[in-house]
């Protein structure tokens, strides 16, 4: 059976592409026109993928626009989800993070409900609670390791002691998710955000061969070029870039997919030319 | 305008009661005959509602089993809500955590949209990333410290430096709820699994004036006097002592409502007489 990181190295090697898109659907910034039909949110989110679905490695939604939109916004997603090709994998930025019977009750909703091929969790409440999600051998953990938001030192920068050794929290559970993900088949990865270049740079050191999904690319800094420089592995792959608003509200007219397209291809073509031995140096 | 913390107060002395009923929906174990109705979700929640009302200071659905059941377990959590008293408050279990524009997102999901009072959320990604969820301010926010599981350990008693001084991560975060709920309305609150007496003692003592939301509590073990005495506040208040299973599941024929209720009785007078002054010593 062909796992979560198979299917992501398939889509990334086939698209040449370490860009994920987000599918963060807002009704007050979609094109002009869209919102009038019952359908929007699968007409628009269906009309990103058909624009981008050769430059991507994945797509994400976050749940939390769908679920602000009530019962319309599970049911966009649900057909959301049916519009994107089955060799694209899908993530779930969920950051589901409880216990138990909980536990199995979110990964039954995210992996058979909706059936996606991944989701972000939170680390807090211990690895026996992410443990139902792993049950789901063909899917993928994205587990939080250093956040992109400015507060996210609060907790992740404490120094612990783990281990005997002196080190920010985030670094402790980069390497219990190491371990974790070595006594398994490779269901794990990581979050860390692209406004933590030099983390990023320590996390990929101490996860060498683990997916990373990076958020937090600013649309015109140059976090974008750190991000894949620092984030990819040694053979330039398994990072995960996602870029959301500035691709999929990049045009505001009816040809509102090709503005998108050539976003996406703006970012990738600068995207691929930062991997070593790829760029102009 | 009143606050969570308010009508936390008011339901809980109103019916003598710290006690509230977790609503985790689960098809295999509703009562015979409910099933066959697509309304079953509101149905069954409402017959524990009608049959407790009197005797409980909250009620929480733990989201994770109405996502479980797709666009039905939406539908039905939204129609479970509109069942229960306006002077009863809400929980919405929920343990998100998440940044920015997600994190508003999520708050307008559960106290717009759904409505619920107050929420659980997990702290990893910082206090910003909850700063969303505060600005409803008359609605309530539980953040998780200690949580009730086996290896909530994993991180939560990790040992850190925190001005200074050396204590337990879920201690680190016990006090910067109590500095940052200082700073606002009195808003937050604590989540602490029963299953950890000692650690719930040491947080009350942290936090003498949160409401303390605990989970864990064995249907036939000694941890609901313990939480109870633990973790209610000097005047035996401010504790939210969860029970789901052994109450609603407690019947299984066509007088499961009796069943609950009376289950629901039981367990309030174990709690009412486990407080100082009020049991047999």
């Amino acid at each position: 059976m062909s796992g979560f990181r198979e299917k992501l190295l398939a889509a990334s090697r086939r698209n040449d592409s370490l860009l994920c898109i987000g599918l963060d659907v807002d009704p007050r910034r979609v094109p002009p026109g869209l919102l009038e039909s019952p359908g929007w949110i699968e007409a628009f989110n269906r009309g990103i993928v058909e624009a981008t679905s050769d430059l991507v490695c994945a797509y994400k939604p976050n749940l939390a626009f769908y679920e602000a939109l009530g019962l319309d916004g599970w049911e966009g997603l649900r057909r959301t989800l049916a519009a994107i090709p089955r060799d694209i994998p899908v993530i779930a930025d969920a950051k589901r993070g409880d216990i138990g019977s909980t536990s199995e009750a979110y990964a039954r909703a995210l992996f058979e409900v909706l059936g996606f091929d991944a989701t972000t969790l939170t680390p807090y409440v211990g690895l026996d609670g992410l443990e139902p999600f792993l049950r789901y051998d063909d899917r993928g953990l994205l587990i939080l390791c250093k956040t992109s938001n400015p507060g996210s030192g609060d907790f992740q920068d404490l120094a612990v002691e783990w281990r005997g050794q002196r080190m920010p929290l985030y670094q402790a559970v980069a390497q219990r998710v190491v371990e974790w993900n070595g006594h398994r088949s490779g269901q794990c990865g990581l979050v860390v955000g692209a406004t933590y270049p030099s983390q990023l740079k320590e996390i990929r050191a101490l996860a060498p061969d683990l997916p990373i999904l990076i958020p937090g690319v600013g649309a015109q800094s140059r976090s974008l070029e750190e991000a894949v420089r620092l984030g990819a592995d040694q053979r330039g792959e398994l990072a995960i870039v996602n870029v959301s608003r500035s691709i999929i509200y990049a045009g505001g007219g009816t040809d509102w997919q090709q503005a998108v397209r050539a976003e996406a291809l703006r970012t990738v073509e600068r995207m691929r030319l930062s991997l070593p031995g790829r760029g102009a140096s």
